[in-house]
């Protein structure tokens, strides 16, 4: 588990006045990211080695939406991995009362540059082995 | 059903070289918007009226990235609605294949300026059986 | 000089109930790109030619802020070309009433896949006639 | 003058694999909204006494495209306010290397909740004086 604080941004919000309720997607991916490289694994280096970590599935239930001047921090977690597919989970909270904004998942799959799947277990295999051994500890 | 033809823009792709993820849930809100104009029900009317219709859950699957050149055309049904809920599905096609690109859902409900829940049929009982008459007719 | 019709989404708008000013570039380039499809010159066409424009400058000016339901006109023009640099000028108005909400330019170069500056003229001399022809034209 | 950082996130870039041209001016508005900030006033305070701060002009100048993977740097600085207008100035870097990715400034004036303008000597003298305060010490 990763906690990775945002600020609301003035562009994020609509006439509503809350944060426009897409915008939070961007919220998860850089949660998602941050918590790659709170393990030592950035998604850039990934991009690097040919692996790409496309979405496959995203949904995001709505509790209350996050005003300007508000701060937010973005739980990760790491729920699910096999080498084919992996899933984040993610709560997003009221840095001030703790109130939940929306909670989230995202799934991925791996695919090199041409788009094809790929299976780490077998392509990556150090690299399987070491996000195994991150979820193992906890993330 | 509508059927809302959406040309993918250059600044909605990411370097993958495909449509970023999130960048959908403003195609369903496209969609959504356009099948209630076409029902003769706008939602700046329904703002105007005291009403707005926030999302409390969307989901999104994804097939196929859509690329920059490509034109979408993105389905959208009502499967749902008891004027307290209201339920939109999604399917995105490429509209010179056919090919799925991305399918989601939206729920929503519907508050007043002040956010409070509202029932239409207790507090808009025309628009409340107005929408209840398109989904019938089939949307 | 060409006119691109683009209604105002909600997901435009930010808390002072008016399109973020940020968003109105997103206009300039649907309307760029409109403009030079309707040229029969499409940019992807350009890409796959290994033809890239990327923007090196951008102003705009805001009159009036675009507001939720409204339908905005942009108009585009060209108005610079050598075969090393491009100019397009924009005025974005209110197609209810005539009035200007902004104003703006974008200057781009011409660069290929590796980013180095390209001269059309001396790289692709019938495309570069060709531009020079559509401006003459009246663009 | 205050710096800012700002990593690069996944989706800012676009298929030429740097950020997008118009989401610079996110990180200026983050960058403007963080030195105020710094200089103890909160542009969420001046909306809650009524004073919003439109964007009246914006200009960008495009050195380098970011990519992903990349840490910037956002230098602000007001370089003219008078109670009616306040012009910020930006320097984008690379952090890594200071490398120049883009610069730009933004114009704003001063606008109560009818969009009607204000000159703060007038109506908030003691703001006024603390701007000015701030400008004279350096910002």
């Amino acid at each position: 588990m990763t906690y990775y604080e945002r600020r609301v941004e003035y562009y994020e919000t609509d006439k509503m006045g809350v944060v426009w309720h897409g915008n939070y997607l961007r919220w998860f991916e850089e949660a998602r990211t941050f918590q790659m490289r709170s393990l030592g694994l950035s998604y850039k280096d990934m991009e690097d080695m040919g692996i790409m970590m496309p979405v496959i599935s995203v949904d995001c239930k709505y509790k209350r939406g996050a005003q300007y001047g508000e701060i937010a921090i973005v739980e990760a977690k790491t729920v699910f991995f096999n080498g084919i597919k992996m899933r984040f989970e993610y709560i997003v909270r009221d840095k001030a009362t703790g109130d939940i904004f929306v909670t989230g998942s995202s799934d991925h799959c791996f695919v090199d540059n041409d788009f094809r799947p790929m299976n780490l277990k077998k392509t990556h295999n150090k690299l399987y082995n070491d996000i195994l051994k991150w979820i193992d500890e906890g993330n």
